[in-house]
């Protein structure tokens, strides 16, 4: 019987709530659910990537961190897990190929030898303390994904991982309904769910729609295709595969990881490729273009990706040529739409014809629509609901959506990241505060340094530039010694600006003239009176800097 | 008969081609038809607007410029008026409308007493020199939209202006059939179409669609509704009146530029309201929530149009309450996403219902689609296509539509802004060179100013941030006086930096002491320094410049 209560909090960056990581804790124990990373905004600027703020568990010692428990092996849900083996001491676990995946990682970070890692295979149950977890498979865009459900002291609660309820998946390996339903037998206190497409009313088409579009296009096509995709979307490299053996063509693969990820698949089974289909880039270029096909990283508009390189004709070994078709099978991220628009423009100008959603559905999300995700709540029948993996809007949807299931809105739970979500012994959910601490940025090879006054300033230089100032004055004259220096970045386009250098010097040395008992402000009174000149003259409102030097 | 060919040249910003302006040259009479911006994309930091590079006209001294043509009220084919209404000594042709909205912005520049305006209404014609152009009637998320007949001596031109094939709009004026029937029974020379959705299959659906979703939300709300939309989307206002009276609710609008263009709209006869149904916003905050619509700017994210302000809670007469319903009527402009995501989000963390395309269909688009733009190729039959209004991507899928209807590929012109295409005495196009031009940004009071070595700077700032370094040295013992002072911003948080600025200044007093005899190069030899201490501690690049003063 239980006395103590379950503690369940979603981290993770901001935006997207209950998606990079989520944090289960039972007395001193706890488990951490995925490792991942949030992209910047546009307006975050010069920020690499977001980690989870996870410090509320890190800064404490009497924890006891049984696993690190990574579902699948996508960014979001991988990419902070040398940051997380970094802050704490505890075993990772993950299926085959998302271990693989989490290795590469490592090792860059060196960090490989450091860490106990564990693999188990959809369905093995782990054994952590109080938390007892059974594993259970999902379809989603990347194999070996799975959900969780984990038997706490004070109820089951189910964990969807990112899914979708795939019919005929690519691998053939349909999500394990059998284990959905024993959980809903065996009565199931909460399911934290996957929200990405709440709004979507219907069913996520199935991965197999692909190969049909793809039929499409390889049937017209008359010289190379260039298929781009995610270099971690395995199943998708299987069906370009097939699609190229029905059509008598050869694969060649462009950028490393894609290359590295394909290794590892076909090693650890995920990848069934015929030895003689696989080609260099060297022998794909002596071949008629009729017979080849390349994979090729860079669908989010990625400047150095594959693709990006060759829209902007600056990749070593490969350029578009007329008669070449592109396929686009990945959808934008949001906030990478222009970017990714501007590639495509960019390859039809250099004379490839680009296929891309909507033109044909060479893509399909790996999210469950609407349908799919009431299927999964009255397969389950939990008592809580909380929606996870989505901005507000989409665990808002996903809530309704449960309301209209008949599940109280009162055991509904829409939380923002850091909210604790307390079971009781009896496995009654309250609603808590929020954890201290927002998102961490990481720049450079700073983690969380960076805050809003860093990102104001960005934002400021980024607008309308800077301008630096050094005039040197003669400490009992007062008189400004030769013409003050001015430099100016991104601010006016300086050739043309001769006039206003001049009168910004004319005004240096006026300020200084009429003040010649300012002390310590003296900088400042430059700084207003150029700011002043310069919105009169330009509109725009550089950062000013100006040393005043007395001698 | 015609013995001067004529010149058709797309202008425009970039990305979209033959959008914001085209010009017609026959000998040297020339029409403008449009005057509009383009917004900027994300990665061009501190820009306000782009306008067209039309400056290959405006410094010919020997051109007749008989009108500038506007085909529609927005801002992508309007927002450049007073620039070039301040460049050419040209008439402005408007419908009433379209004139109303214009006049706002020319007034605003100060212009509206210094240039001549002539106002048609769809089906006149207008005798500009050798032009005569005959306006027909367009379906477009604005009232008054026109194509344009350009009849010219070497033959008739069709300019489809912004168009969808409405048979239901809410003005219940439909596109002007017959009018086009009648160019192709006299011979239509070339087709310019707009290309926006070239890649979305089947119809745009009507305007009328959005009645239903309006009924399904307002049915369903039971306190205030909020509906935000394009200021000038007049049809939208209608049908949200309508709505408001057929369930009881009174209508108060928020923003000025809303308010004015409503004002105008009743005004001009486009917009019907009774005059019992607009109450103010101090009237709606005293009646039940239940019985009051407002409406709001600000569906693209805009911080400071209304419903960013509401967002953000920083309005001052208005504020979001529980039980609120926000509905935005209108969709996101590529680029927009994320910030219009934002605002969903800060509207449902502050208790609103917000409802957004996908969720109920509260909005269409303006646009034709394949079947639309299909069908006025075949009503028009032109001899040669010449895909407008899209980026490369939309004009080439365009293209493909037009080859399929049996257009010969050599027939169709998919070029970029600025290409002149000629027409001969016999009506024989060429594809020509591109006039010397591109983008033209506006930031502040500077036109033209800006170009890529600014940018870049801005890059580079808002990436990494600034630091600048002023040290004293004396001139005969070449001695650093003092500490060197260092400013940095957008770099590191200075108040945890305390160690790297120490390190800095050291770094600055061993490199000024160790090239005692070094002069002009002096502050390169720190910059470089500085810049290879901060990437190894940091892994950033901030812009450094560094003053070394002699005393």
């Amino acid at each position: 019987m239980a006395t103590t209560p379950l503690q369940v909090i979603p981290l993770g960056g901001l935006g997207e709530i209950g998606k990079n990581m989520t944090a289960m804790q039972y007395g001193n124990d706890v488990i951490l659910i995925d490792a991942g990373i949030m992209f910047p905004e546009n307006d975050m600027l010069g920020i690499d990537y977001i980690i989870p703020d996870f410090r509320h568990f890190s800064q404490q010692t009497n924890l006891n961190f049984r696993a690190i428990i990574v579902t699948h092996g996508h960014e979001d849900h991988t990419g902070a897990i040398a940051h997380v083996a970094g802050a704490f001491r505890a075993p990772i676990y993950a299926t085959p190929l998302t271990r693989g995946l989490l290795e590469v990682k490592l090792r860059q970070a060196r960090l490989l030898e450091h860490v106990d890692m564990y693999t188990f295979k959809a369905g093995d149950t782990l054994d952590l303390g109080p938390f007892k977890v059974e594993t259970f498979h999902v379809c989603h865009s990347i194999p070996d994904g799975v959900g969780l459900g984990i038997n706490t002291p004070v109820g089951l609660i189910v964990h969807s991982g990112d899914f979708k309820f795939d019919h005929t998946p690519v691998d053939r390996w349909p999500p394990d309904f059998a284990k959905l339903a024993s959980f809903s037998s065996r009565g199931v206190l909460a399911l934290l769910s996957d929200s990405t497409n709440a709004d979507r009313a219907g069913w996520t088409p199935s991965e197999s729609v692909i190969d049909e579009a793809f039929d499409r296009v390889f049937r017209k096509a008359t010289g190379r295709i260039i298929v781009s995709t995610f270099a971690s979307l395995i199943s998708r490299i299987q069906q370009v595969a097939a699609a190229a053996q029905r059509y008598d063509r050869k694969m060649a693969i462009a950028g490393a990881t894609m290359m590295d990820n394909i290794k590892m698949a076909i090693n650890l089974g995920y990848l069934d490729l015929p030895s003689n289909l696989i080609i260099t880039l060297d022998e794909a270029a002596k071949r008629p273009p009729k017979e080849v096909v390349i994979m090729a990283t860079g669908t989010q508009g990625e400047p150095s990706a594959v693709l990006g390189r060759l829209a902007a004709g600056r990749h070593d070994r490969l350029s578009i040529q007329q008669g070449d078709t592109v396929i686009m099978s990945a959808h934008p991220i949001p906030g990478n739409e222009e970017m990714v628009h501007r590639i495509i423009n960019r390859l039809f100008q250099r004379g490839a014809n680009v296929i891309y959603d909507p033109i044909e559905q060479v893509h399909v999300s790996g999210h469950a629509s609407q349908e799919e995700q009431k299927l999964l709540i009255n397969l389950v029948r939990p008592k809580y609901f909380i929606p996870v993996h989505g901005e507000l809007r989409h665990l808002k949807s996903h809530a309704h959506l449960a309301e209209q299931l008949g599940i109280p809105r009162e055991n509904i739970a829409v939380v923002e990241n850091g909210t604790m979500l307390t079971f009781d012994a009896k496995g009654t959910m309250t609603v808590g505060d929020r954890i201290p601490g927002g998102y961490v940025f990481v720049d450079g090879s700073g983690v969380g340094d960076i805050g809003p006054a860093v990102m104001r300033d960005r934002e400021t230089l980024a607008r309308d530039g800077v301008v630096v100032v050094n005039a040197v004055i003669n400490s009992r004259t007062r008189e400004v010694l030769a013409d003050p220096e001015i430099i100016s970045r991104g601010f006016v386009f300086l050739r043309d600006a001769d006039d206003l250098m001049d009168s910004a010097r004319q005004t240096i040395r006026r300020v200084l003239q009429q003040n010649p008992s300012a002390n310590g402000n003296k900088y400042e009174l430059v700084q207003d009176a150029l700011g002043k000149l310069f919105y009169n003259e330009t509109k725009r409102r550089p950062m000013i800097f100006a040393f005043i030097n007395e001698v």
